[in-house]
């Protein structure tokens, strides 16, 4: 068992669902949820979550999130692979936002094919892109509706 | 010159406004903005910003949020003193997270006197509290409205 795996079995929660109902969610039932790589510390992507989608998470310990384009639960990585395991999650002093410390299978949490959303950095000429493409978007979706 | 120094005079933007247009602003004019510790990748706080919060932290080089419960521009600080010195702001992919590279004055992030605001960790007793404090709140707004 690497380090990281017992990581991921560390992640315990308790046995009622109070702790769902200390969530500060706002009027669409939402709040923002931050995924960051447990061991580099690098934020991967910002996405939301309802309470149903908080509760999936730590229920397998995976990140699940709410698609607002599709008006459904997204179980991250359900078509890509790039599934998230997840070791620990954070609530804010408003407990309005969350952090998911995670680890990302693939290496790549964007659509985009790179390894974070955050690939665009301001400078002189305005937001210019500075992250790779780790693997074809079209690859990773292939034969995916 | 630290290298903290250095790279907060980094910080360079277009002369025009155009990259302000490119945010994905929500139905409020607001993004979430997540503020990271340059040096240990520490995620501190996320908050939120509208266009002129936006372009006043790439101005001054310092961040400056939108604070929905007193509808005003928040210069991060104005009150505690504990300022952020901005060395790169990025963007994601939707167009609509922002994150902060920061230098964070005083050591101190949260309103409660914490390094950051999320010292809640999900645990088998529900939101357990596992980081301390390290500044009396008292003590950061004395003689402050």
């Amino acid at each position: 068992m690497t380090d990281q795996m017992a990581d991921v079995a560390g992640l315990s929660k308790p046995d009622n669902s109070q702790w769902l109902d200390m969530v500060a969610w706002n009027a669409d039932g939402l709040a923002p949820a931050i995924a960051q790589d447990a061991s580099s510390g690098e934020i991967l992507m910002m996405a939301w979550m309802n309470r149903e989608a908080l509760k999936q998470t730590a229920d397998q310990r995976q990140a699940v999130y709410w698609s607002r384009s599709r008006s459904r639960l997204w179980h991250k990585g359900e078509s890509s692979g790039h599934i998230q395991h997840v070791s620990e999650i954070r609530l804010d002093c408003d407990a309005d936002a969350i952090v998911l410390k995670v680890e990302q299978i693939g290496g790549v949490a964007c659509h985009t094919g790179r390894a974070n959303c955050f690939y665009r950095k301001l400078g002189a000429d305005g937001w210019e892109t500075v992250e790779p493409v780790l693997k074809d978007p079209a690859e990773i979706y292939a034969g995916k509706a």
